[in-house]
């Protein structure tokens, strides 16, 4: 068995870790950030890796697409196979045969969104499983021990994630929490080799957001996130709230816009100076059969691709694209087959690598209004337009 | 997209097409089987890519680990997506981006077997699809033209295949009707890229399978298989079956027993003559977490793989076996990942690849009966002694 992945040597490039700005056009940012473990080029998209494994991918195909840094779930992790097992393992590095960056989440956003049943106290929150109902109870205090046990590059702080829309009392209330096991995120952090980041809060709501953000930033920490977005709210309006705080996070720092999103919401947001992203859906809406393409959106199950010779998009290089024809994964998906999986998640992550890719080259070249103005023009397009 | 799949360019290695014996000890035999799209090492196994795909595995995977030839099955195939898609998208090596050789069942086996109502006439049988439940109708001109518009390498006669226990009366008379239709499938034999091959049925009775071979090798065929095998009765007894009648068939042509088996079989039919096997075994009973190895078989999903950081099989050099721990795999069937069966299919295909592998080479260096004796011993050993 491969033991070298955990610890991972630490190449000579890495010397100067942290986050630097590279250049800048408009809000938008293209960065540099240096961890232990590797070097992620920003603005940059981290795919999901809820339960160790990026749904139908193995780490060496993520690598050669330009994958840079993961996204593991605490929740999921500690519910299984349990973080002391990874731990004992060598780590979930190791565990997963991952040897880039990783970043966890704190478990708060699916103690809330998976569990009806929560109960928020000072101390924490009281939930159930919901692999089998058994009580469970997640604090700052056990949600960062649980991300430093899996061994996180990356460690989110654990924060109260409100239902949207929340009374203007309630949202203000939470936000106070959040504080303050913000505080206490940081005290029990005692992993050197890993860093912190707080969420700001405070829904949709302009004016709480900014009281959040500067509740959140008078904490030091080597970055911060807009979290509880793009949780049902009309994309508009994120985007014109992410585009009124995001430059408002601090310039020396990494700033990760959480869960979010489409190709248009990415560029938006990148627009307003956020540098990372996560989110499921171009690995989830590929089990779907969508998929993104420089032409907008396919659903590759529609008939109208049962005899269609031609590549998914013919301005993609993807494995994908460049061996297979549309009718051949369209019979894929109709047959259910575990393919349809992989050929079509490994075509929307390599979309969401490019796009990431052309957008640091735009901002590098200070065309990014063009290169913004030209993306939402052809991700609108129709699929019968193709 | 890649074009250059079909049609294979002939290597200047597959100059002398045919099949021939190189080495043989006792009934044994070690060939090499030269086919327009490549070389069939013999004795070989093929892994069986129902609907245009191996499930979970991609073509070049499959090709790394020495996968030489595929088997397609032509009623699946037929159902959906049509052989004319197929056909019209440049036949089945291109569509599913597999350039070596592929076999394709007559679709026989799968009429008798998925459909309760079928109806059995002297020119052909009425079936309803398993799908929709339409009524469809194959026959031996009906097989072998779906069979060339597939653009199949190896063809296989149609034939009946009656349950088992059958009447012998009824055997007698299903057998001369699988001769009658061996003619007409030779018959329709329209393509010369293709070959033919019959197939010996008559159940479990020494002296029908006799009475049936001597009928299939009266026509005169580029190889011949033994038909209507490991369908549920008691192994010995088809080790024995197949010990008496696989030497019986033709020394100069392969020899394919269809839809077998477990490693045990695999070694006791090559003891007895035989070149080439198909199988979903390997690949069935990976999904559901069943690995072989070199000590038996493993059932990865158990409690006690919970925390084990050893590798699936130390005397593995497959992809899952260098980089993932039991304990891993066993967290990936758990929790319903997809990448759990891709990692458990790579092991198992290597496993049978290393198996016909070994075989091979105890055959030419005269060590088969101590190599048949190790292997048997090892796979009998249970999984609590590993």
């Amino acid at each position: 068995m491969d033991k070298s992945v955990n610890p991972a040597p630490v190449p000579k490039s890495l010397e100067g870790r942290g986050f630097q700005v590279l250049s800048q056009c408009g809000k938008a940012r293209r960065g540099r950030w240096v961890l232990d473990r590797g070097i992620i080029d920003t603005p940059q998209f981290m795919p999901v890796g809820t339960k160790a494994t990026v749904k139908g991918m193995l780490p060496e195909e993520l690598q050669a697409m330009g994958v840079q840094v993961l996204l593991g779930n605490t929740y999921h992790l500690h519910l299984r196979p349990g973080e002391k097992i990874i731990e004992s393992l060598g780590g979930l590095h190791r565990f997963m045969n991952w040897r880039g960056p990783i970043l966890t989440d704190s478990g708060g956003f699916q103690v809330f969104s998976l569990n009806g049943l929560t109960k928020v106290e000072e101390r924490g929150v009281m939930f159930k499983s919901h692999l089998d109902g058994s009580a469970c109870f997640l604090s700052p205090e056990s949600s960062i021990q649980i991300q430093m046990d899996l061994g996180a590059d990356i460690i989110m702080a654990f924060d109260e994630c409100l239902p949207h829309p929340s009374p203007r009392d309630l949202v203000l209330e939470s936000m106070d929490r959040t504080l303050r096991w913000l505080h206490r995120s940081k005290a029990a952090m005692t992993r050197e080799r890993s860093q912190l980041f707080g969420i700001v809060q405070g829904g949709l709501d302009l004016d709480l957001r900014k009281l959040s953000l500067a509740q959140i930033t008078s904490v030091d920490l080597p970055g911060y996130a807009l979290g509880g977005l793009s949780v049902g709210e009309p994309p508009p309006l994120m985007h014109a709230l992410v585009y009124e705080v995001g430059d408002l996070l601090p310039q020396n720092k990494p700033r990760y816009l959480m869960g979010v999103g489409t190709p248009i919401d990415l560029i938006e947001a990148v627009h307003a100076g956020i540098d990372v992203f996560d989110c499921v859906l171009p690995t989830r809406v590929a089990r779907n059969g969508t998929l993104f393409t420089w032409k907008g959106r396919v659903r590759i199950k529609r008939e109208r691709y049962k005899a269609d010779e031609r590549p998914l998009d013919e301005e993609c290089d993807c494995y994908t694209c460049t061996h297979y024809s549309r009718a051949y994964l369209r019979h894929l998906i109709v047959a259910g087959e575990i393919v349809s999986c992989r050929l079509n998640t490994i075509h929307n992550l390599h979309f969401y690598m490019r796009l990431m890719e052309r957008m640091r080259a735009a901002i590098d070249s200070c065309q990014w209004l063009e290169f913004r103005k030209e993306c939402l023009t052809r991700f609108a397009m129709s699929e019968e337009d193709q």
